[in-house]
């Protein structure tokens, strides 16, 4: 639990005259209490007060869970066949006199318009005119010293299952016997969660850039693109690398060296002032005056921490200036259809003057059967 | 793609007379186009007509594969820096003649009040009065014979997984290394997607009953529980066994026989025509005549399908008559805190007569280590 965290929400909602802030996103929930769960279609909230303790209201089989893992506040727990909104209301109810106003996650995926309806039928007199989303945005943008030590943990174990998965590479292997390989080695120290399915893709499949790992096998004179990551204590990791099988051509390379440029270029463009969307230019010029800037088809990067894919969005149109203790992905592509599709990717966290890595694995093209 | 079940969400955009009905639920998409893709936060929708051809709306890197996968109709892709939801009212009025009535799916965590604000405020004319998130979990609560291969398939290779992990249970073997063996024998025969986290849980940690695989160690004259299922083509499997090693006490044995007679005696009387809280409670009286009955914290079941978690819902005050063709999980559990935790687990689909189950391992106590 962070209390530190919890009293933002308290006074935000306090500051803004809110009778109670509605939470509901598991992510957001753990970022300030220490305790996740997926709840899938179940309900799952923190519900933070002005003037009382804050409480969690939990399906009744996460209730021993919650109070062993450190929370010291009030749970309340619903039975499936339970009105949780009723129950909602009740706990508010208790805790506020005649509750008026209030705020709700409006970005939360975990909340969608039937929920709530149902949150506003049950407290009928309260209008949900705040959304705490952009608050609970730009606390985690800022990563905390001990935030980056479990990024950086992550990273060292999505660097682990890069170099893993290299070995398994050779013609005629499937690019599902590569993944499986890397992720058996993981789970075997532990690691039992990827932060998304394993990306390997071998020659043109590559060119997909967001399939998955088939029965596609490895062919001779290819380049193989990983994309992988893991959860750490709730934190992600994400890393991408191309390898080469024998003697791609020089078409091929000449794609690899571009990416390489951009990555390179952008880790070393990146610190605090500069914008998000110069950050993209920055890399995407590299690849644009190489002529393949028709197939660089996604953003430069995404922001990274308990999400695998939070802010900040490294894109063209944003304009947020970039701060120390930001963390995103860098991870410039290119997808020739038909040919090859590469991409190298590092999450960073940006320093006072520059930007450190969290994963280290080598960027120069790796043989990886010589 | 089920052009039937399109036509389906036409007709029923038609009758309600909405000019258009926004489909925004992945499995949704997935259950009507046969094009499934996670779209994390980017914006990905289905879009029905009654008198035009229906429209995907999709990031741009998907537009490749949409095509691929057999979608006949419109596709229009948006790159990370384009507003989508100016392009989805272009793409809209560009069918419709000044829309006035819509649809959305009100229950889709792929909806968040915030992406309902900015559709809306993109078309300001439009009023969403229609709901299609009930039609739809009509249409999936009932299986086509198409999809009961598929849940069977799924079930077979949850099945093999389980047998596996059985393998390597023996005392001071953590649950992750159990876990890891199972999902790489999986993964060796291209299964790398689970439908949620291994459970492996050994001793007194099964007590929890959502709680994860970790380091603890499997002891002697314990139950260890096993939790799991795999993704086939999209469909779910979903199946729990506990199982002894050396010799558990009486205590827990009596555990065991509560919640094998208490899941037999479900799927015995699971037929068309009884409702989902009759076969919970059928359950239920089985664990609460032994004495367990607050120990059993959780309804009977869920429905299975293209989710591993949908309609129905076997629990009390549920009133849904079971028809042929509906398919869900039916697993009573026993968690006593500091002695052990059971569950038994199958999913099955309604016959005409009775049920079926997906999974087909021995429900008898098995004894790993003999």
């Amino acid at each position: 639990m962070n209390q530190d965290k919890l009293k933002q929400i308290e006074q935000w909602t306090n500051d803004h005259h809110y009778d109670f802030t509605y939470i509901s996103d598991p992510k957001n929930i753990e970022y300030l209490t220490g305790y996740y769960t997926d709840p899938h279609e179940r309900i799952f909230a923190l519900i933070v007060f002005p003037d009382h303790d804050p409480l969690i209201f939990a399906p009744q089989l996460e209730v021993e869970d919650i109070q062993k893992s450190g929370w010291s506040f009030d749970v309340d727990g619903y039975l499936d066949h339970q009105n949780p909104w009723r129950m909602i209301a009740k706990d508010v109810e208790q805790r506020v006199h005649e509750p008026h106003h209030a705020a709700l996650e409006k970005s939360s995926m975990q909340f969608p318009v039937h929920n709530f309806e149902a949150l506003a039928g049950a407290l009928s007199h309260v209008t949900f005119d705040g959304d705490v989303s952009n608050l609970l945005e730009q606390m985690r943008l800022i990563k905390t010293p001990e935030e980056l030590k479990e990024l950086a943990a992550a990273g060292k174990e999505a660097d682990f299952a890069m170099r893993t998965g290299w070995h398994s590479v050779k013609p005629g292997v499937s690019e599902t016997k590569i993944a499986a390989d890397l992720q058996y080695a993981l789970m075997k120290r532990g690691v039992m969660e990827m932060s998304f399915g394993t990306l390997v893709q071998a020659g043109k499949h590559a060119s997909e850039p967001h399939s998955v790992a088939g029965n596609n096998k490895v062919g001779n004179d290819e380049l193989v693109l990983f994309d992988l990551g893991t959860m750490h204590n709730g934190y992600a990791s994400d890393t991408s690398r191309t390898v080469a099988v024998g003697h791609p051509d020089d078409k091929k390379l000449d794609i690899y060296k571009t990416v390489q440029a951009a990555q390179l270029k952008a880790m070393d463009f990146c610190k605090p002032g500069i914008t998000a969307e110069e950050l993209d230019h920055c890399a995407r010029k590299v690849i644009d005056d190489a002529g393949y800037g028709k197939y660089f088809i996604h953003r430069l990067g995404h922001g990274i921490g308990l999400g695998t894919h939070e802010y900040p969005s490294i894109m063209q149109g944003n304009k947020m200036v970039l701060k120390p203790g930001m963390c995103f992905s860098i991870e410039p592509g290119i997808y020739v259809p038909g040919v090859a599709g590469v991409r190298i990717e590092d999450c960073v966290h940006v320093t006072e003057n520059g930007c450190e890595p969290f994963t280290h694995n080598t960027k120069d093209l790796t043989y990886v059967d010589k």
